[in-house]
Parts: structure tokens; C-alpha cells; sequence
């Protein structure tokens, strides 16, 4: 008998005959004498609906609020499945995150999980049921509801695995599996059977989607092993992400290619090279909880120094402003700049590690299709460089044909 | 400086301009200097919408499931509403049933209310903040989400009144206060400026339907100053429901006429006169959590008892299977029948205690009508028949002009 722990996204229980589907489903793996751990998100819709309520009232709504009410899009999902499972004779309850519970720090709307009380979970397994837990929201030391953030669902269900030694956390999607780049760019694009975590961790963060970062760390730290499947898919085995490179069957160089249209830049420039500027630059910045993505620095002709760095989209404006009023006058920059019409592209993959060469490959690609690189930054097992938007599934295009992506 | 409860129903709470106005007429009181305590329902129809999802996906849902489906319809009400008051620059937190926390019993979806922590309430108002509670809900002892009942917010508001020992109690609803009868049906019905509790306590569980019964007992129970009033009017005095009956500045004979069209009749007939019986018929049907209204017992001329009760028609059903099984054959009962196509119509007035003949002149001014009188039944204050549905308007009708009740 294994513990697991099966997470459903939006689209998975959007309504009535889809949250039926979802039963259907845990029973089979209930009826195989598994104990099954269910965490739900809103139905797809919902979380926009009530954020949108939310700005109607308030153009930025106060965050504790905010939370408050967003949080109750997955209670109702839980006590629908509850009831959907509990009708087809699964004993069944439904739990929110302050039943649970789910302690978190008091990050509004992009709090993170602490602990997890796993009593009530073990008696009610113990006892027959299965378990429902609402995604995406916990509870501060103070009772307060709070969100972890767009996906957070997946997080919950990761540390809910972890929390319970589960044997497998199986991340329900509307894809079947991680794809070597996005099929609707790429037309042959490639499901893989397995990739590992700290691909998975770059393909996610690039913006591949179908995990969440944060869900994607927490599973590689407490070692939980993840599996994404479709929920419209009887019988996919999806991809699983392993812990170890060899566990991993195939081993290509490149495992895929990652993209993110959401990202914005900032430009700080001109200003004295002073040990702590980046510092100065990235604290105020961390402080108002705006999350960093890459992070570029390079002492100009002139001997200033130009710093970059990228924020969400959204973030954009307040990052701007931010660096304006707090950081620009102290380092003595120049100037700020920002720009929300660029994407970043990433090729993804352990196999660069021991393979030279592929930088230089993907910028020639890039050249002969005159497309123009703006940023470069890489790590160990990804390049990514930023492009204007407008390039974006073009480059992607020649460098999954360049790279082979669509054979196995 | 006073502390007011102030609660707001559906139709006060049913989109963002009505809530804006609530926060508005909030925010007067707020600058008058009194501490503010706001209760609200789930904005109208969202209550609805819960319970059809729920039982879309399972016939009879599962209580304990329901009630923490529908519970998040007040908790988003209770975070638009502070955010609305935030928005207008007045400190405000909301907060759910379990943050408060409002302990109850376990009678999931009907579930009464044991204690309410004030202590988090105290703090909040004592920083300058207005506390916004989700109404209608509360958590058992372990934590199990419940919900009190329909109309429960009014309960929520006057217990928390109660714990609080707040000044006034204020419910705001779509009529501008307590009438002789339901101007529906009576055009010249007309406002009372202050009824009783007793008298309320008739008018409500007879199904005027403004105030739910159970919040009316409370206010009595806790002597709690209670106000109905219009959340559509700015200036209206509305209803205030007096103590004492010194208190009250009219003391007609008559202060109204109240009915209820969902009200359902279960009578068993023939069976032998034994004692106990009366608690063996209701014995089971309070164990299964159905209300009782009215009362009446009698034995027949063939020294046969009848007993017959009144339950709201959704409990109709239940009610004769529970009395077939496990009443009929123990207290050897010949026939059980039930029957929802009747109406309950009450005359009610404290001065009732001293007149005698008001109950001749109503079964008088019935027969005049030519409508038949099913079951009677007698207290203090008031004068209850049971008659067929639809003889219910002409009957209120007659009523109310024969005792001249349009007079002030």
C-alpha cells in the first residue's frame, strides 16, 4: 500500500462532470489500495473572478483581505470533490488550510509554508478516507489566511507529500507531461519520460508552467518524487522528474527549451563600481517582496557600472519607482530603465555540463535568423539570453530544429 | 462612545455599489465616534449558487461538506466589505468563523452557537479598526466548518452583540422595519416604531421573515437592544424591539398579523392514550434535527389520541419516514398523513393578555369569509390557525381590516 498524493489543477475540476472525472480517478487508485491524498485548486475562473471582485473594490486591494477572500475559491472545490467522492461511496473529507493546518510566514499573497500539522491527515487516512485539501492558501501564527501565490496549489500538494513521506506526488494538468519546448510553437515537439530535478527546476522557472517553481524546490529538497500527468488521460504515464541523473533513462544533451513572454527588465546605470551597490540596488527590491529572476552585472566602457535585472511583468512599475525613490540618488546612478516588451528563452539541460559548445551553437542559430540578443546569462545547465518579444517563437523554432529536440 | 453591531444582509451586500454604500453609512457612525462591529450575509444568491453546486454533485450533500462550501460565500463578503472600507480610508479587518472564533455544536447546517472569543475583536476595535465578520458560520471544537442555519447571520450578529456587550444591535434588510403584515399583501399595512420581544419572537418564527427566530431569542436571552432598519434608507428610525413592554410607546391589542406559506402539517391518528407517547412522536424527529412549530394534541372521540405537528414542508418528507419507521407500529398508530399545502396564520399582541374575545372576533371574521380553519392553537400573545394555502392572502386581508390595524 503507498501514500499518494494526487494535486488538480483548475481546468481539471472546472466544473461538475470534470470534479466527477477527478473521483473516478481517486477511486481506481483507492480501490488499488493506495491511500490517496486529494489537494484541489479553485475551479479554473474562480481566483480571477474574486481577485477581479477584489479590484472592483479596492484598486489594490489590501493584501491580508485579498487573501481572505481568493482563499475560499479552493475551499469550495474541496467540499465539492468531498461530495463527489463521498457520493460514489469513497468516504471522504475536506480540509482548508487552517484546519489542517497549513502554518506560513505572513507574506500575503506569496507566503510560504512552514509546517504542516499532518495529525488530522494520518487519523483520517487511518480511518478509510480520503483526504481533500484546499491548494494554494495556509495560515500565519496568527490565524490569518494567506496565499502562496499563482500555483500555489502545486506547493501545497509537495509539502503535503513531504510532510507525509507520500510515496509519489502525481501533479494532474491539462498537459500530458513536460514537452521539450511548448507544442504550440513547436509542432513536434516532444514529450519526455523523465527529466531531472534541476531541469525541471529551469524549465518551470523559465516559464514552461506546468509546475511551479516553488513546488519544483520544495519536491527536490524533501526528496519527493513527482510525477505530471493529464487529468483527460486515462492511461499517460506523463513525466516523471527524478532525483538522480541516473535514474534518468534518456540523457540528451539539451532536454528542452523554456520560455517566459511575462518578464521585465530593469536597468540601472551608470553608477560608481562601490563594493554593496548590488546590494543596495536588490534590497529595497527583496523587501517589498518582488521576486528577482536573473540577475546581470557589467562594469561598462566607462568604468560605471550597468546593473540588470528581471521582475515579473506586473512588477515592473513598482520596481521602477522603487529603485527611483530609494536606491537611484544613494549609488549616484545615471538612469533607470525599464522594459516589459522582452521574453527570455532558455536551452535546458544536464547534458551541457560535460558537453562544450552549445553557447556558441545557440548564438550562431539566433544570428542566422538576425534575431538580436539583448541579455546572456547562464548556469551550469542553462543558457538563457533575453530577446525582444516579438522574436520569441521564432527563435524558439530554429533552435528546437537546430538541437534535434523532436527525436528521442 | 457607543459600540454598534451593524448588520447587513444579501440584498445590502449584492454587488460592489452596495457594498461601497455600506461602507459608506459605516463610515458615518465610524466619525461619530462609535466603535463599529459589521456582520454580513453572502451577497445575494451566492448562497444559492453554493448549495446548487453542491447538489449537483451529490444528491443530498454531505452536511459537514456543505457547510464548508457555503461558508466561503460570508467570508467573501466579509473581505470585500473591509476592503471597502479601507478604500474610504477606515482601518478595517475582516474576519471568518473560525478566526474569532464562533464556537458551535456540531449541527452541521444548523448548528447553534456555544461562545465567541472576543478577544481578538476587543484588540482590533481598541486600535481604531471597524471588524468585519463573515456571518452565518463557525467551527465545532475541532475545528469542523458549521453553518447556523438560514438567516444565521442575524444570530451571528446578536451573539456577537451579546459578547460584547454592544449598545445596539442594528439589522439592516431590504424593508425599513417591522410591519403590521406584510405589506405585500396588505397595502395599508403599516410600520410599527417598536414591538416587544415576545410579540417579535411570534412575528418571526411565524415567518415574517425579517429577523430569524433564533437571533430574536438570543437578543431576549441576552437582553441585547435590537434594530431592524433599512440598508436603502438613510434616515429611517425602522423598528427598534423593546425589552420591557413599558418601553413600548404603543400598546395596541393587536401590534400585527404574521404567516408562513412553508410551513407542513404531519398528523398521527389513532393510537391508544398512553403516557409518553407525545415524547415517543418527537423523540426521534428532534434527533434528527428537524424543527417543530406548533403543537397539538387530541383525543378523539373514540377515546383515540391524534397528534399533530407542523415542520417546514423541506422537512416534510423526512419526517413521515421517520415517524412510519420508528413511531407508527411502537405507539400503534392507524394512519400517518402529511400535508404541505397549508398556510399558518398568527394574530399577535402582548395587549391580547388583557381583552379577552379577540379570538372570537377572529374565528368570526374567518367565517364571514367562508374559510375553513384546520388546526388552532393558543398562547399568551397570540392566536394561531392553520387553513389551506390558498385562502391565506384573503384571510390576512380580512384581518388586518377588521382589527384596524392601518391606525396608529
Amino acid at each position: 500500500m503507498s501514500l499518494i498524493v494526487q494535486k488538480f489543477g483548475g481546468t481539471s475540476v472546472a466544473n461538475v462532470d470534470r470534479i466527477n472525472a477527478v473521483a473516478d480517478r481517486v477511486k481506481k487508485f483507492k480501490k488499488d489500495g493506495h491511500h490517496i491524498i486529494v489537494v484541489v485548486s479553485a475551479m479554473s475562473g474562480e481566483t480571477n473572478k474574486l481577485i477581479g471582485l477584489a479590484e472592483d473594490m479596492m484598486g489594490a486591494p489590501e493584501p491580508r483581505e485579498l487573501d481572505a477572500i481568493v482563499a475560499t475559491g479552493e475551499q469550495v472545490t474541496a467540499g465539492l470533490t468531498a461530495l463527489a467522492l463521498i457520493n460514489i461511496g469513497i468516504p471522504a473529507k475536506s480540509y482548508s488550510g487552517h484546519q489542517i493546518k497549513i502554518l506560513t510566514d505572513k507574506a500575503h499573497t506569496k507566503a510560504r509554508i512552514l509546517k504542516i500539522d499532518e495529525k488530522a491527515i494520518r487519523q483520517d487516512l487511518d480511518a478509510g478516507n480520503v483526504v481533500v485539501i484546499a491548494g494554494f492558501q495556509g495560515v500565519d501564527e496568527l490565524g490569518n489566511v494567506t496565499t502562496l501565490g499563482r500555483g500555489g496549489s502545486d506547493t501545497t500538494a509537495v509539502a503535503i507529500a513531504a510532510a507525509m513521506k507520500a510515496d509519489e506526488c502525481q501533479i494532474y494538468t491539462d498537459v500530458d507531461g513536460i514537452y521539450t519546448t511548448d507544442p504550440r510553437i513547436v509542432k513536434d515537439a516532444r514529450r519526455l519520460k523523465s527529466i531531472t530535478f534541476e531541469e525541471m527546476l529551469e524549465m518551470a522557472s523559465l516559464g514552461s508552467k506546468v509546475l511551479q517553481t516553488r513546488s519544483v524546490e520544495f519536491a527536490g529538497k524533501y526528496k519527493v518524487k513527482l510525477r505530471v500527468l493529464s487529468s483527460f488521460d486515462a492511461y499517460g504515464e506523463g513525466t516523471i522528474i527524478t532525483f538522480e541523473e541516473d535514474e534518468k533513462m534518456e540523457n540528451p544533451i539539451i532536454s528542452g527549451i523554456a520560455f517566459n513572454r511575462d518578464e521585465a527588465e530593469v536597468s540601472v546605470r551608470g553608477f560608481p563600481d562601490i563594493p554593496g551597490s548590488a546590494y543596495q540596488i536588490l534590497g529595497p527590491i527583496a523587501d517589498a517582496n518582488i521576486d528577482v529572476d536573473m540577475i546581470i552585472q557589467n562594469v561598462g566602457v566607462s568604468g560605471a557600472n550597468d546593473f540588470t535585472f528581471t521582475v515579473h511583468e506586473r512588477d515592473l512599475q513598482k520596481s521602477i519607482e522603487i529603485i527611483n525613490d530609494k536606491v537611484k540618488a544613494k549609488i549616484n546612478a545615471r538612469e533607470v530603465i525599464g522594459d516589459s516588451k522582452i521574453a527570455k528563452l532558455s536551452l535546458v539541460g544536464v547534458g551541457m555540463r560535460s558537453h562544450a559548445g552549445i553557447a556558441s551553437k545557440m548564438f550562431k542559430v539566433l544570428s542566422d535568423e538576425k534575431i538580436n540578443i539583448i541579455t546572456i546569462s547562464t548556469s551550469e545547465i542553462k543558457i538563457s539570453v533575453i530577446l525582444e518579444e516579438k522574436f520569441l517563437d521564432d527563435a524558439v523554432r530554429a533552435l528546437h530544429k537546430a538541437f534535434e529536440l523532436e527525436k528521442a
